[in-house]
């Protein structure tokens, strides 16, 4: 028995570009809601970008309508205005001050439909003193504290190599956005809501800030180690063929992966039993993990582990991850065919037992349902869509 | 006009222990949902940790009741599916063998409860074939290729800092959860759900994996420029106190910080106006900034480059995100009594406009309201809680 994706019959207008508002509007269309992308003539700037290709555009905006509206004309506005009056849901995720000075704010779409979800998501939040400070992923990682965090003991702060800042921020999004739907299915009214880049990445740094608070100093950054030594071994060690990530997260831990390292001595070393000693010789420590390591390849260090129950995974690159037979197994990536060839896309996180994974459709060419949506939910005709092509309001 | 929150009236049993579960329950806790924490006896393993404190504990686990049941008594399990007859969430994070050992299946509480939510995150998620892996952040940060892309050029892999995997499979987690709260007041059924780190933290490889697709290899790991150098600048430099990180995403921003800089020559020359300039002589643009940047300092820097519109911000420490003065003025940061102290606690990062955040109070001690929720929704009286208490099936 197949169920409908629990998002089904529900309308989203997508006013996202780049990765934070398309990421949330893409787990609204992968758990079954009919998501209107709504593009600027020139187009999300992630359509093409010159080194990363369009994979990341194709990966988020798959399965949704393309519409081009030119919101700097008064008919573009009113279009959008218009197109609201039966959605449920508009997101977007401009700098703060953008659609206000559009006219079109929260309040203006309230009155046109009180049951609108109207989400906004930003840098900063759109109250405080950084409200209008400009954000990108790199500089709320730099501003959060992550960046601060990350890198070799004794070198610079680095930053996550992946815009980890973007993609949490639109993860909150969609749970703010959800939530105040559950709400109107209750109320019967709509609401306004905003998600910050800076607060959806505080709480990783909850770790280093307890440390901070406990030891009165700045955590410093510790390599590949756990921040505050809370688990020792929690490393990455070099094997013949790349790195593998092995932790010990209990003290149990350490005797079966002693047991896989065929070390009887150590496993018997009542010195090494608990975790305060392990910290007291972790150079020794690391040093008898790395000696075992480094003559085995990833695989096998991974599968000793997993026979001894030891959590532990060999360290992967993009690729390798993009080939991976459990989330191919899982369905969570399919093999799908582009003009440059086949490429592995990703579906939703959030899988609904009793439904099936919404099967992926290839995203809007720009502009490509500008007729459809605009006759469908504004009773345009043929000869005003004419029209309003030759003045340059909608495109496509 | 203060409207309640949107989850007010919700009720979530929360199996969650550490990171992924709690957050998820936290978020619901502060989006107004009555969130009663079940812990075993031993209590959540995050209450106390040598090295970082109760700080994580605090921050994750104000706003909720806290029971204790020990699910290894037959009578342990009978009361918590008493106790779901009336909830609407049960959120869990065993691995996936855990609860159908303890016959507490997802099929046996919806027969208690067909309108029940029932959800579960782990590593991998439930089927494919690494189900049964052991998964902690590190490792998941590992597999997931996110290490391969953090480093400096030529270094080794490094992990993220702070533990990512966690928080964001959490933050899908919660709306995994909200979707299928809305879907129930439509349908009148529960669900089944689950999330999985592995899958959660895919879309933030997205670039990586488009920049392999491009160049047909494995990006390498670039410090802290842009995988794929779609930005130019986009990199920290140091100041006389410390980092800033500095982004052009325009060719305009790149004018605007040559006139920060007052270097005219920069600005006029033809060869640095587009981004295929800049990517060819980066590490002149580099040396340039560098050489602006060393004898100001990170406030100096920002500042400026606020004035002239370019994104850049400070690197800060822990310490200094817990002092944020634009968090404190937003009421995300919160100052709070503790025994050790004052601390700075958050709040959630979904913000809805018209109502409050709801104002924190502390996390309960190891079962303090164990007689008073058993008494609430299973009708325990006094004479069985003592007994229950005796024979090790109820604490606190």
């Amino acid at each position: 028995m197949n169920r409908p994706l629990p998002l089904t019959g529900v309308r989203i207008i997508d006013l996202g570009h780049v990765f934070q508002g398309p990421y949330a509007t893409f787990l609204m269309a992968m758990a079954g809601a009919d998501v209107i992308k709504v593009e600027p003539p020139r187009g999300d700037m992630s359509r093409k970008r010159a080194r990363d290709g369009d994979y990341p555009f194709r990966a988020l905006n798959g399965c949704k309508r393309g519409v081009v509206l030119n919101l700097k004309t008064d008919r573009g506005r009113e279009l959008l205005l218009e197109l609201s009056r039966s959605a449920d849901v508009l997101v977007e995720n401009f700098a703060p001050a953008v659609m206000p000075r559009l006219g079109l704010d929260a309040e203006t779409f309230m009155k046109v439909n009180p049951r609108l979800i109207y989400a906004s998501a930003s840098g900063f939040g759109s109250t405080g003193p950084y409200a209008d400070k400009l954000a990108l992923d790199l500089t709320i990682q730099a501003m959060g504290g992550m960046m601060s965090t990350t890198g070799e003991l004794g070198g610079r702060p680095l930053k996550a190599g992946v815009p980890v800042a973007d993609f949490m921020s639109g993860a909150h999004l969609y749970g703010a956005v959800v939530t105040a739907l559950f709400e109107r299915e209750r109320t019967g009214r709509g609401r306004a809501l905003e998600v910050s880049m800076l607060e959806a990445l505080f709480a990783t740094m909850l770790p280093a800030a307890g440390h901070a608070y406990v030891s009165n100093h700045v955590p410093r950054r510790t390599g590949n180690r756990h921040v505050a030594d809370s688990y020792v071994p929690f490393d990455t060690f070099e094997t013949s063929d790349g790195w593998v990530a092995i932790v010990a997260a209990t003290d149990d831990h350490w005797q079966k992966l002693t047991e896989a390292m065929g070390r009887p001595d150590l496993r018997d070393d009542e010195s090494l039993r608990h975790l305060q000693g392990r910290i007291a010789r972790i150079d020794f420590v690391t040093d008898a993990i790395a000696d075992w390591t480094t003559t085995r390849t990833r695989e096998e260090i991974s599968k000793l582990c997993e026979q001894y129950r030891v959590p532990a995974a060999p360290l992967r690159d993009a690729l390798e991850v993009l080939s991976d037979p459990h989330l191919h197994a899982r369905g969570f990536l399919s093999v799908q065919p582009t003009d440059a060839g086949l490429v592995a896309l990703p579906n939703s996180p959030m899988r609904y037992v009793g439904s099936d994974l919404r099967p992926l459709t290839p995203p809007p060419g720009l502009g490509e349902h500008t007729d459809a949506v605009l006759g469908e939910f504004c009773g345009v005709d043929a000869e005003e869509l004419a029209a309003l092509r030759r003045e340059g309001v909608i495109g496509g």
